[in-house]
């Protein structure tokens, strides 16, 4: 049989998927359904409205059945140029944004025009899955940049680890799986370092929308020439609950917009129509609701956040955005022990080792909980079963 | 500002947005509106029932607005598996079936398990310039295939390209852009080296459903072994008008798709949901309706047929799926002719020069008509116009 290219071989399986298999066989009593925190989801459809518009899209607008342009429908870059520049209070083009099949994919289509085979990258610790994957089937080296206690990593620890081969600097704020937000003179100063060094500034703000801070999160778009460092990425995934529908969003300088149509030509020559359509709507009507969205899911937070803290031995070390990450206080890997949570309590999460490299000890105490899909009363079981675990 | 990846950087840009460039500021008069023969996609909606289908589906399946299996449906799966043994005569099972949100991406997913940067892969010339396009941007040679009048390519001929880095043969059947209908021995012959040498066979038979011959296009599937070197690769945008919707399919070993998996789930995270259900009804609805688009799309290669053996000079060298591949009697590279046929005959189709290596001469004389997409009265518009080339 014909060989496994070696890159895509030493990559690791999609943790969301084979935690998925860790519930194969297992059967869950009526009086203790699963609760399920490993996936950063939304488990509710959309509103009715946008449904709806989904619908009428489909039966009513001839086009959305054809291919649309390679870097998305015109209204929707527009919308996005102008959403981001009012939030950020900055200046944003519709040619400077693509639309892209999910924000996985908008990653994947940034690193591309950044990054050869033996290029290096730097990831922050935990790092998010997908982005490790990508760069191990390309050939490129993710190089591990430490966090500090509260998951922030630091301008000088990143500095010394730039080498000729450097080509990017990603951030993910707020942060999957630490939760933390990053401070905006943080982003800013990893901004400077990347200016300084000619490096992309790769910053993915998936849940950027329950982020708990007043004010915009950092000041990058307010500089007129941020495309020539900045890599923005965006997801309407969490914010409309359009999981399914796959659409999110890859801002940079024309030029380099012109190198992701090549890339997303070749990938998926459109992002899916409707999907776009229900999106650019989501944008211009459902303010108000993704403002309760996202007060919800700060309530839950804080919900998580007195847990944890009346919760012996564990330590909540980041929450934020969809996610709890925290340290366990047993003697066992949390790779073990999450299996066990299954089979034990009917609780499945995603151990820190998932994110990290290989043999980095810290992860085999840290577990990812993805708390934003159950609401105070499941939480509440959720720590009545935490504490459960013998 | 940061480099662009050199790999990426000497892609060529996607041909088929860089032909609808030039028709920026031209204007086609009333009584001679554009023949765009340059795309090969349908460009009418879905039939109304399927487009009901999909907006029942936004409004009623609350799982369709979900993340889905990496993988895709189950349903589908099977399905694709089920028609797939059906219409080749052969044994295929859901587990050798991966969804793909569009067949560009089958292709991209399939190489990703088999090339590394430095290997090689086989593409016969003319070929589908996505195909060329992702190997260059992998850092993977394409290795071209010369291929004869008839533009088939010769099993010694490849035999005598396979190196120790070769991955891997590529044939799509029926062919893009060349039309051709590629004979069953030859597949199987091709299937047989591929087999000899430890190489995957990837077969693109995305416009299989308008094969003009009644017998299975090839007996591959009744191996029973046939996943130890097949890669079938299908798309349902063109069979159910679904481009705007991004849904293919990818055909191997599991142990093959374990590795897709790891792809899929980075760059897409699941095929859109609605278009899974649009193709799933598709496949169990649309039998007649499609043998309905075949026999259309058969008439109007039998009209292309009858058109270029009366346009003198004019030689056709393949029609067949969506094709027309012929070449020009004139003394002009085929790139400046199509620029110029969109000036002076309102006519937009793409030259040989984008299916081939920079330099092959033979580009400058060829060029590719999608025809399937204009009816009898277009195409006899379209002979006149051409006639009035000057």
């Amino acid at each position: 049989m014909p060989q496994i290219n070696p890159n895509l071989a030493r990559t690791t399986p999609p943790p969301v998927m084979e935690a998925r298999r860790w519930l194969d066989g297992v059967t869950f009593p009526q009086n203790r359904p699963l609760i399920n925190v490993s996936q950063a989801a939304p488990v509710e459809p959309p509103p009715p409205a946008l449904r709806q518009v989904m619908a009428d899209t489909a039966l009513s607008d001839d086009g959305a059945h054809l291919y649309g342009p390679v870097l998305g429908l015109p209204a929707l870059r527009a919308e996005v140029a102008g959403r981001t520049a009012k939030l950020y209070r900055g200046t944003v083009r519709a040619d400077q944004v693509a639309i892209t099949s999910g924000c996985n994919q908008a990653f994947c289509a940034a690193m591309a025009t950044l990054a050869a085979p033996g290029d290096e990258v730097l990831l922050p610790v935990p790092w998010y899955f997908n982005h490790k994957m990508w760069l191990d089937m390309t050939g490129v080296a993710a190089v591990p940049l430490p966090t500090n206690a509260e998951l922030l990593p630091d301008v000088a620890e990143a500095e010394a680890r730039i080498t000729t081969r450097t080509r990017a600097i990603v951030l993910v704020t707020p942060n999957n799986p630490g939760g933390v937000e990053y401070p905006a003179n943080l982003v800013a100063a990893f901004r400077n370092l990347a200016k300084t060094h000619g490096l992309a500034l790769i910053l993915d703000e998936t849940y950027r929308d329950f982020d708990s801070r007043p004010a915009p999160a950092h000041d990058l778009f307010a500089q007129p020439d941020w495309d020539d460092t900045l890599i923005h990425l965006y997801s309407f995934s969490k914010a409309y609950r359009l999981t399914g529908h796959r659409v999110g969003a890859l801002l940079a300088s024309p030029a380099r917009l012109a190198e992701v149509e090549k890339f997303l030509d070749t990938v998926a020559i459109c992002p899916n129509q409707i999907a776009q359509h229900a999106a650019l709507w989501g944008m211009r009507n459902l303010d108000q609701w993704l403002a309760g969205e996202r007060a919800e899911i700060l309530d839950r937070r804080a919900a998580i956040e007195e847990g944890f803290a009346r919760l012996p031995g564990w330590r909540l070390r980041g929450a934020g955005a969809y996610f709890a990450y925290v340290e366990h206080p047993f003697d066992t890997s949390s790779d073990a022990l999450c299996k066990r949570m299954v089979a034990e309590i009917g609780v499945l999460a995603l151990p820190g080792t998932m994110f990290m490299p290989e043999g980095d000890a810290s992860g085999a105490r840290q577990i990812r909980i993805a708390f934003a899909n159950i609401d105070r009363d499941a939480i509440a079981a959720l720590f009545a079963r935490l504490r459960a675990l013998a």
